[in-house]
């Protein structure tokens, strides 16, 4: 689909993926730069790009280093990469924006906001994702509004309903990096605690290994994150998959992997955390007793 | 205790204090600088400031944005503000450490790293407060591994002390940004989540104005954190603390006060966020059905 | 189906439910004899019949002071009522009983002990339903090894698929008295504090009252409860579906519907506890900030 | 203190204290019988034994059954006993009364309603148990009001404050079967939950063998429960402290040590669950997400 290339030319997503390479996207950037004091949230428009250029440039830098080979989301503009790309949350819109960049003749990737419940039309994952490929998508995933484990439980029904329609195609995926078991179709922002008490929520490190590895059994090739995902998450996925990749990101020069920088604390108990079965197995606490685990969505 | 000075010079810490005025810490930097791929946990040792300035700066930066009118943590030297600052785990060790700069005939500051239950060897947060005034240290509190409800309350345990006692300090009080309701005296670093687990503790914005306000109602003018806070919740700080203070900090152009932001969002039920009774009354869920409330300290 | 009777004959439970009456069945007996001493868990064999018969008769009277008028659980018999029930955990089965059974010209009631995942084949709580009406049964539902919202999940699209296939039936369901929404097929004989660590599960009198109501909504008319389901818990039924039956339980005689017995107490805040608001809205904590709300089950 | 009796008269509590017994209280028998639907609560009237005196005479066979050796509760009175027992909420008042009944020459024994935070004016445990033991009561202890684990605490305050004074005196407890580590001074009755929703916070027959054996090391020898304590829970009691005690109670023949009745379950994930090890560590779900760990008093 894409044309050759000559050596040193930068090559696109689509050949990437094609050549068997695992993609790792970037993180949060609207969410994060909230955080930072440079984005108002309720507009969350990205004027930060002019008013503090150096804050967003830091940012980005610490994606880099953290393992993201592509950068996507805050500037939501994927022409660089010689690809165009949108995310939605009805199915017929997705198609009906499939169908026109074709005839332009560009690999398309499209990822839908939607959880397992399917679009707000109560159209099925499995239903969107072979819509999407007979539209002549290539690269279908999604992306925001759900949080890690129900965003690959999403996945999961996409590529069943690929299977059963016997279609293919490349898949992408960028969870939130908040746990969302008590969504219903409108994601996250219904629940109670968006956008300004979703901390008790945010995925350690470890829960986003599960999800890189999970990531990738299911066949996902393009794993990366959306509104929470820090730089260390993202740095997570890369450490995660690096027997895959062969690599690891540069910030993992400050990063022992599985908690291996606590072998030299002076605390005895606290050297025995230096090891994958711990924090594998540690189910952290809120420190938070009045609170609850799960909230009803409020729509 | 501090020499006069003349027009436009720098005040010191105590002036300011003894003027009335509220001091606003900064917040969390290893810690920080961890998550953003600089900082390397175990070690926890600042070479972030030569090998990567700019996002040092950076820091300081969204700090200083964030509202905070000194900066103190990440360098561990306080000498610009011609007062001497450290933080101890036992009294006699801190008091010898007064006694000595007395002779300076500087103004002293001590922070004990203690909780409600006392030093190491058991000495009470009403005795060690007094063990510290009577030495000379102008300024006492509490700093680092205690989340913000506890070290309030050995806030208070200390205020009880020195009043009973006959005499008098300012106060001072930097929380962790983690909630720790199940520490013993050892603090966070005992809890299994540390350090690469303590998501779900992290503070909201809204507990963070709590604890700004009920310090200061305690009597503390010099008001900031530790590890786990982010420059929104030194924000959240410059925020409560606006009417006393008479100003906001620059980084609040981005922030609407108690989600006001949020006001003119499309869906109805997130415009109902928009307003302080809601944030407030939030008792905001970790997702995690599976984990519990409290953990059980290690040591 | 059932022979017409003359005044004063006990009518059987078909006709009782064709009249449009609410019939309220009993509670748990192996689990309840249990904790009262009289029972071996593991075994759960019925042998206090002979040995304890005193305990087993007070244990019938206070589910029929509570409002049961139907006893059925204990024995496995109801050859009294002129019916034949069974449970089964898969569909198979409960075809071939419903028609041996109807060779003897008996009504036939079939509850299977299946969740929302249907039985231990797979096949859907709709077409189990659809299965059983057509093989010849009157009363359908479901009983144990479920808590009363997951249940009802199953009345619910039992009732589904009656409806797709344009066919009736009577309704039944016959609860645990402990919550399960973390249970998988095998229902809560898999959870790991089953039997011996339910006890946080126990359900309040007023989320019984709230599983009355919701049965009654959607169509059911015997409702009663299996494993947990302590008198007290069958009183709730009967009180919630009082205006519907007419008349309230003997055993209301000591209780003040929602509360009310408390607007005596000498303390105004347990005062202010004697009204339904509070009740319906409570949501009661463990006291066990150590333990997770879920669990999962060990198959 | 007790005169001197021949062969085959009853002895009294405090001889049988005084020869090294381990005396087996009784348990809740009006919160137990509100259950079973004969007494109202809010009155907590005992009507009942004249009312259904079946009822009130099963239940306390059931905790003979269970291993009490000694009948106290419902009726309040113990003069079979030939000793007086009251409980108070004031220390003064408990003084007061133990001096008024040193003049008739019994042995007196007194338990308090009180937690860690001491009597309702603030009186310590310690300053209790020492103000008590002076006035001449031979038994002490705290009764009713706290969950197991703060009545354990209050427990080993009064002990601590026996030594420092030292004074000896026999010990009592008669813990809540529910887990309160959230009351105030108050105790259950200020916790939103009272009386209606208390069921998560019941106990499990295996944190009544940990309670037993801890109050046993804590040299109480005097054990047994208040509201909440049902049968099963007082044989936990006696099957705890049966190697010390010599014998089982008659309800163990109904019940295998650790859950060994399982032991021949047909599937092997609950077959593994038959020993001691897996009641031990169990930390049981609530099967409620929505529900927060722990409850802020009313008062």
């Amino acid at each position: 689909m894409a044309a050759a290339r000559g050596p040193g030319t930068k090559r696109g997503i689509l050949e990437r993926l094609e050549s068997g390479e695992v993609v790792i996207g970037d993180g949060s950037f609207l969410i994060t730069l909230e955080k930072r004091g440079y984005v108002k949230a309720g507009l969350w428009t990205p004027e930060a790009v002019v008013e503090h250029p150096d804050a967003v440039h830091q940012l980005h830098m610490e994606f880099l280093r953290a393992g993201s080979n592509v950068m996507q989301t805050f500037t939501f503009s994927a022409s660089e990469d010689n690809m165009e790309s949108k995310y939605f949350e009805h199915v017929e819109e997705a198609v009906w924006a499939v169908e026109v960049l074709k005839e332009f003749d560009k690999p398309v990737a499209v990822t839908m906001c939607i959880g397992p419940e399917g679009d707000m039309r109560g159209v099925t994952p499995g239903e969107c994702a072979v819509k999407l490929v007979k539209a002549g998508a290539s690269i279908i995933g999604v992306n925001c509004r759900f949080g890690p484990g129900t965003s690959l439980q999403t996945i999961k029904l996409m590529t069943e309903g690929l299977k059963a329609a016997g279609l293919k195609a490349h898949l992408m995926v960028q969870a939130l990096g908040f746990h969302t078991p008590d969504c219903n179709k409108g994601g996250f922002v219904d629940l109670p605690e968006y956008p300004f008490g979703l901390e008790p929520r945010v995925a350690t490190r470890w829960e986003i290994q599960k999800y890189a590895r999970e990531a990738y059994n299911l066949g996902v090739r393009y794993i990366g994150g959306c509104c929470g995902f820090e730089p260390y998450h993202i740095r997570a996925i890369a450490e995660e998959l690096a027997p895959e990749r062969g690599f690891l990101p540069p910030a993992s020069e400050k990063h022992g992997s599985w908690g291996s920088g606590l072998n030299m604390h002076t605390k005895p108990w606290i050297r025995a955390r230096a090891r994958r079965e711990y924090w594998e197995n540690l189910l952290p606490a809120s420190g938070r007793p009045f609170c609850p685990s799960l909230s009803r969505p409020d729509a």
